[in-house]
């Protein structure tokens, strides 16, 4: 059973490298795998999309560990969720739940037993003192149960919501990749059954007619629509950055008309 | 066999993490090794010096996979080339090839056996589709020819040629690493039967004379050049950034004197 | 045994990756860690830093390597040592020595062998050359004794003295995360038997009272001071850089006074 693991420590400090050594402390054999450490910090919703668009891709029973932790030491609970036969722990603050949206968990355990936890416990490093602790003996074969008691619920971040009007959709933006691809929060499904030719995107003053089927379709240094790899309403810039060309950022309103038909043409 | 990964992904988005996913999802004891993930966007000749100078180091066998790949989702072809030994898979745009140069690889191959892909297949991430999952099931054990049909040639990146004339030899800066060091394309081959300390290094307004041992050699700040761990003549500045301090970049040209004797001394 | 990895080499270059092929080309089930690769250019007192902090998280036997090694190529002595249970690979600079302190190594070698090493040896990548493969050759099961002769002792770097006079304790600021909080000299232990609500912090202008338990507690903007994961006197704004706001950079000098009695409240 590989370990994933999702932070906002950077690449910079040891942080990252001491998870690590923690896991195989208690489990040589474990396999640890980096989604990415470059979750900005404490952008819980960041970490919530990264984990949803990646964790279906693992094996089952793969244990995803996000640590993007801002109430460490408070009263914020440390959780394990068991959901589409994956494992999720980290802190009880949304982080993990987009992956499940709306389907119900199998299950979510309060990590409370102190005795998978590391010992003296820091106030500010719950990753290395118990999501890390946790995730390994996990993986060497302990029972979820023995980690806590279960919960009836958890703290949730959902998908963004669209709203329709006739036959436009009004959308954000949600994620702005490195390349500086602007991702939305319209679903290819959300476009079911609309022709793509007819389909016109509106972000500022940008005007995007019709969906692309690949980057190379803006050759010319037009912006481009497309449906990305997470299945999503993205506006990009042929080898170039639309985040930095059309100054959009995170929240901002996407519009979409569809049935629209070019007079031009 | 390991499978390396060399992509312009960098490290906040989870593009890496799904590729390993994908990977260990149909070959879970797959080991997986970083090259880097730094490669600037759209730069497939960085790429191929990067692969380049880190495939001959690890073992035969090993399958290398480039995603550097602005024109995924057209008619560019994803390939397989096997030559001395390894494998190497990603777009049929160049980023494989400096790896044999001159040299004529042992097989190229079309993945074009949809059987090998990830289904459904996206038009803009095919290292997540194709390149990834084609790696997985060659290291375990699926034989090169089941994935398409055998090509003649691909698309090539080379060696960019140095010009002589007389003593004198002029080449390029080819690469800046993260330390501002100036790798140019000129090699140690380059110069065999020159005594070293008659050696004469001009780029811009500077001028260095005779090749260092060692990056301390340029301890009083001046410049200094040397033979690097890639086998080529280096501009570096000893714990500083050349790069920096000479606004030198990428394709400059870089002369070098030979047999020259030092008045000065 | 797991092989750790701690450098300056950054993400950009292939440099980590040909340390990787290095260690698997003569050890191909190598369990390789990364520490950190973002250590600041030459900096050896960071790099001694985070292996110090991160090192006794790893089972015993575990391989250190760091390569922070701004004297490659002269005649500073690439060396091993045995400490704790743990080995330690790297240039004879200090960046080995915080992780055992006032102790006695068991054991320190110089890694003189040219057997272990990469032939032909480049003078500026020592870490491919030699540490790399004596890292792989431990690993793989060749004594200690092989690589060269023992050594009397090392070059050290030592965790810089605070001073006491009094109820005052003065410190520096060590080390800034990628947060921006700013880790101190200031140990724990140094605060034996100190009241914790008895303490003020001051940094330049900044004066804090008391210690926090966690950074939440900050909630209102203001900058709290906590005992970190790595046991250090840490001053801290929450969700926020105080590295950034306070302009506070490495050496700059922290003061603490216990027995303090607020006289407001």
């Amino acid at each position: 059973m590989a370990i994933t693991l999702t932070t906002d420590f950077g690449y910079t400090d040891p942080f990252v490298g001491i998870l690590r050594g923690v896991i195989l402390g208690i489990h040589p054999n474990a396999q640890i795998i980096d989604f990415t450490h470059g979750i900005p910090a404490q952008d819980t919703r960041a970490a919530a999309l990264v984990l949803n668009s990646s964790f279906r891709y693992f094996p089952q029973g793969t244990i995803h560990v996000v640590v993007v932790d801002p109430g460490v030491g408070t009263e914020r609970r440390p959780i394990l969720i068991q959901s589409q036969g994956h494992y999720f722990i980290g802190p009880d603050n949304g982080v993990l739940t987009l992956s499940f949206d709306e389907k119900k968990p199998t299950r979510i355990v309060h990590l409370s037993n102190e005795a998978y936890h590391l010992h003296p416990k820091s106030r500010t490093f719950h990753g290395r003192d118990i999501f890390a602790p946790v995730a390994a003996h996990l993986s060497h074969g302990v029972s979820v149960d023995a980690f806590g008691a279960e919960l009836e619920d958890c703290v949730r971040i959902s998908w963004p919501r669209i709203n329709r009007a006739g036959q436009s959709i009004r959308g954000e933006i949600l994620y702005i990749d490195g390349f500086g691809n602007l991702f939305t929060n319209i679903r290819e499904r959300d476009l079911r059954d609309v022709a793509t030719e007819t389909i016109r995107v509106s972000l500022g003053s940008l005007d995007i007619r019709g969906l692309s089927p690949n980057y190379a379709a803006g050759k010319k240094g037009n912006y481009v629509a497309l449906i990305n790899s997470w299945g999503l309403v993205e506006i990009a810039l042929y080898r170039n950055s639309a985040a930095s060309h059309s100054h959009a950022k995170i929240g901002d309103q996407v519009q979409i008309e569809c049935g629209f038909r070019s007079r031009v043409q």
